[in-house]
Formats: C-alpha cells, sequence, structure tokens
C-alpha cells in the first residue's frame, strides 16, 4: 500500500467539498410548483455540479484551523460560491464576453435565455446574503453581520465588479503591471481573500489576528490569476471546459502579455511559495491550504 | 395663513427624503481616479436624482414610530432603495423590457452601455448590503443581521426576482386573478412590505409585535400595483417618465384586464382605506404612512 499523500489528500477535500455543496444547492433550491420555476432551474443549473470549488475549499479549510462547525463553514462557502457563480452567468451574457460553454456545459443564458440569466444571476447574489443571515451558518448574529460585510464589500464596486469594470476597460486604456495587479486583485483576489476571511470570521479570529491568512489570501488570490493567464495561452479547451485564447484575441495586457510565459510562470510558483510560508505559524491542520496553494498553479481548469 | 394640510406634509417628508437619499448616495459613491470611474458614474445616473422614493420614505416613516435616530433610518432606506434601482436598470435591458426612458432621464444602458448597466446594477445590489453592515445603519449587530435576511429574502427568487420571472412568463400563460395578485405581491409587494419590515426592526420591535404594519404594508403593496396598472392604462408619459401602455401591447394579465377600469379604482381605495385601519393603534406619529397610502393611488408616475 502506498503512503498517502498531499495530493491524495486535496482531492479527496475538494471531492468532499463539491459533494456538499451541491447537496446544500439542492436543499437551497427546491423547484416551486408555479412559473418561478424555470427561474429556479437557471440558478439550479448555474451552481449544482460544476466548478472546482475552490472558494468554498478556502471557507471550509480556513474555519477548520478554529474548529467551526463545517455545516457554518459549508454554508459560508455556498455563499461565496453563489456570488462567485452569478458573477459567471453575468460575465458570459452576450454584452459582456459571449460565452457558449461553461464548466464544459453549455451556459445559462444559452440553456435558458438572456433575461433568465440576468435573473438567475440577482437570484443567486441575493441568495448569498439569505444564507448568510440563516442561524444554521452563526447563531452570532455578530458573526453573521461580519461576514455578510466582508462578502458585499469583496463582491461589489469596491471588489470583484470594480475589477470586472477595470476588465471591460483594458479595450481603450493600455494597462502597465502595476494596474493589471490591482485590476487582478478586485477581479478574483477579493472575493478569494473574502473566502479566507469569512472562515476566520466563523472561527471569531479578531481583525488583527488574521494577518497570515490575508498575506496568505493575497498572494494565492494573484498566483491563481497569473495561472489563469497562462491556461489561456496554454490550456486545453475540453479540459477547462471553456473557450480559451480569448485575451490575445482582444489584445488585452494580462500578466503573460507583460511579463512572458517563463517569467509569469516563476513568479506564479514563486507567490505559492510566499503563500506557503505565511501558514508557518500553523502546524499540519492547515496542509490543505498548503496544497490549495500548490494546486492553484498547477490546475488545466 | 391656510394651514397645513396632511398633502402639504407628505410633500414635504417626500422632499426631505429625496434630498436625504441623493445626499447618502452621493457620499456612498465618490468617483475614484481609476478605470473603475465608468461604473460609479452608472451607478449614480441610477440612484441620484430620480424616483419618488416611496421605499426609503416608508423605512423612515415607519422608524420614526419608534425613536430611531435619522441617519440610521436612511442608511436602511438607501439599502431598499439600491436594491429597488439595480433591478429597474436590470428590468430596462434590451433583453428584458428593452426600456429607453426611467425617471425622465435616459436608462443606464442607453447612456453606457448594456455590459455597464449589468455590472452597475450588480454593484447597486452588493451595496445595498453594504450599506446595511456599517455600524451608522445600526450598533446592534442582530439588528443589521436581521435586515440583511429581510431585505435578502424580499428582493431574491423568494421575493421580487421570483414575481420578475412570474411577470417574464405572462407571455406564455394566462394567469387568473389570484396568480396576477401572488405574482405583484412578489414583484412590487415585497419590497415595499420589507422597508416597513425594516423601519420596525430598525426600532427593535418583535415580529410578534409587527403585525398590524406587515397587514398595512401587503394592502399598499397590492393599492401600489393596482394604481400602476391603471397608470399604464390612463397615465401621461410625460408626467410618469417612463414608456406606458406596455401591458396591453403584450397583451398581459393585470389588475385593470381582469377586473375592469372602474372595479380596480374602486379596489385601490378600498385596499388603501383598509391599509389606514391596520394604523388605528397609532396616533398622529403615523400621519406620514396614512397619507403616503393615500399618495400611492392617486399619482400620476
Amino acid at each position: 500500500m502506498g503512503s498517502i499523500t498531499a495530493d491524495d489528500r486535496l482531492a479527496a477535500a475538494l471531492t468532499a467539498i463539491q459533494d456538499e455543496v451541491d447537496s446544500a444547492f439542492d436543499a437551497f433550491l427546491p423547484v416551486p410548483q408555479d412559473t418561478r420555476a424555470r427561474l429556479i432551474e437557471a440558478m439550479r443549473h448555474a451552481v449544482i455540479g460544476g466548478g472546482k470549488r475552490v472558494r468554498p475549499l478556502l471557507v471550509v479549510a480556513t474555519a477548520e484551523l478554529f474548529g467551526v462547525s463545517r455545516t457554518a463553514a459549508v454554508n459560508a462557502g455556498c455563499a461565496v460560491e453563489a456570488i462567485h457563480c452569478y458573477s459567471l452567468i453575468h460575465d458570459d451574457l452576450p454584452c459582456m464576453d459571449d460565452d457558449d460553454l461553461r464548466h464544459g456545459k453549455p451556459t445559462v443564458h444559452k440553456v435558458f435565455d438572456e433575461a433568465t440569466a440576468v435573473l438567475a444571476g440577482d437570484s443567486l447574489h441575493a441568495l448569498a446574503f439569505d444564507i448568510l443571515t440563516q442561524p444554521d451558518t452563526s447563531n452570532d448574529p455578530f458573526v453573521r453581520a461580519e461576514l455578510v460585510a466582508t462578502l458585499a464589500r469583496a463582491s461589489g464596486h469596491a471588489g470583484m465588479a470594480g475589477g470586472q469594470m477595470m476588465d471591460m476597460m483594458a479595450d481603450t486604456v493600455a494597462y502597465d503591471l502595476q494596474q493589471v495587479t490591482r485590476l487582478q486583485q478586485l477581479k478574483t483576489g477579493a472575493l478569494l481573500a473574502a473566502s479566507v476571511e469569512m472562515g476566520a470570521i466563523l472561527g471569531r479570529i479578531p481583525a488583527e489576528g488574521r494577518a497570515p491568512l490575508r498575506a496568505y489570501a493575497r498572494d494565492i488570490g494573484l498566483a491563481f490569476q497569473i495561472a489563469d493567464d497562462l491556461l489561456d495561452v496554454e490550456g486545453d479547451e475540453d479540459a477547462a471546459g471553456k473557450a480559451l485564447r480569448k485575451d490575445e484575441a482582444q489584445g488585452k495586457a494580462t500578466f503573460v502579455t507583460l511579463m512572458g510565459t517563463e517569467p509569469s510562470r516563476e513568479q506564479a510558483r514563486m507567490l505559492v511559495e510566499q503563500a506557503v510560508r505565511h501558514l508557518s505559524g500553523y502546524g499540519s491542520e492547515a496542509d490543505i491550504l498548503r496544497s490549495l496553494a500548490r494546486f492553484i498553479v498547477e490546475r488545466d481548469r
């Protein structure tokens, strides 16, 4: 018998969270017996049975450091994932990126229609905050309110949506490396950082005690985006389950176009090692977070 | 000198809340010195300088019954208004109602573009929950969490967005009066009811003490929608500041098509009188809520 490697443990953790997130959304979204059924079916199409669930795993793996109940952590993970999935639905719309494929499935506006896709995104957005305020997520209202504050700020104009706007402006403005970094910190980094932060909030870790986790999250956020840029250039569309080679086609400044392929890969690896070092205060209980950091730059989708 | 009438007092209250909401959004949304500026300008276009502000006035007038601070109530009112305005931006999109005019101004996707409009709506959605979790809104985390729970539920698939989906299905399903009532309770009623509920939450009124206010809100919600249906048939487009005669063109079942014009008007009046009766336990401090109920069916926009 071979020994269980860190990769095996991460694979098991990803499979577990994928199942738990699917089950939780299935329970959150029963299909009603009225004409709202179409909306709920569209929401289910977007949140059940797809995606790596990196954000929920970040919440759960961070919360585990502090002995938080699994139900609470999975709920909070579902809230972040609901925000992530709503943003994918809206980004895929014809007026945005006009994508037909997501997680290897047709996008929501392809299966349903554009109006339903807009509304399904909006409804998942509201569901995220609905979930966070359920007593199951935390019986402490202070924790519930702080979870909401963190997720709302990370997803709005000062976070993810702001980064998406900057990205849309990349057609007309030639960003330098500093600006691309800022753009990506908002567009992708804010929600990844919020995932880690929410794990710590569930663990009732005061803000000043979260510094190493925040540093970890910041580094993996950038590494994640560099890996995404590399994937866009080098990846396999079937494995990725979505359209690639889009940055180049649009002439967009990315880490890869600004730094080159090999320096970008090197930078991502360096960020991951730095992220892992930020966790040196934790023992083996943080191994999933360490493995996840490495997975983020080695994934093929 | 004439005496000050209830109408005068309502007009003054509406003017006051319009100014306060405009000022608050101006403070919430400073325009940044980067390419997110376009997004924040689009958000400002949607939330500053337009709309009757019925929902914020409902929050503030209810909160006033219980001596809540004005800042707290205006903040909560802005949160509801941010949700209302995001829904208007998305409803006006070409893939939804395809409207060019809102509050007498060009719609967001006309002034900016569709992608920016989607994103501005999403960002206002997040801003609503951001505002509700600010300590300015309440220093009690239980109140903040309950405000979020109420607004999230009222705006998602079990509330406003669900009603909007039912409305979109009206092309293919012939609704009866009961179904139209249910549709409107979700599409319009849920957010109006949440406004009143949030005023009571700020006032720390326990759920069981909110029954008369909930009954008031339910009645004015339906009256509001009947008035909207009547406005669509009889209103003046210039006064309304938006396109009218759309229900008829789309062959949609509404209170007016199902009940007829005069019976609808009579029903709206009856609902308003009933709403006012639910406030009989309150004295003159509830006069604004009473006047607002009457205004809702008499407005021309």
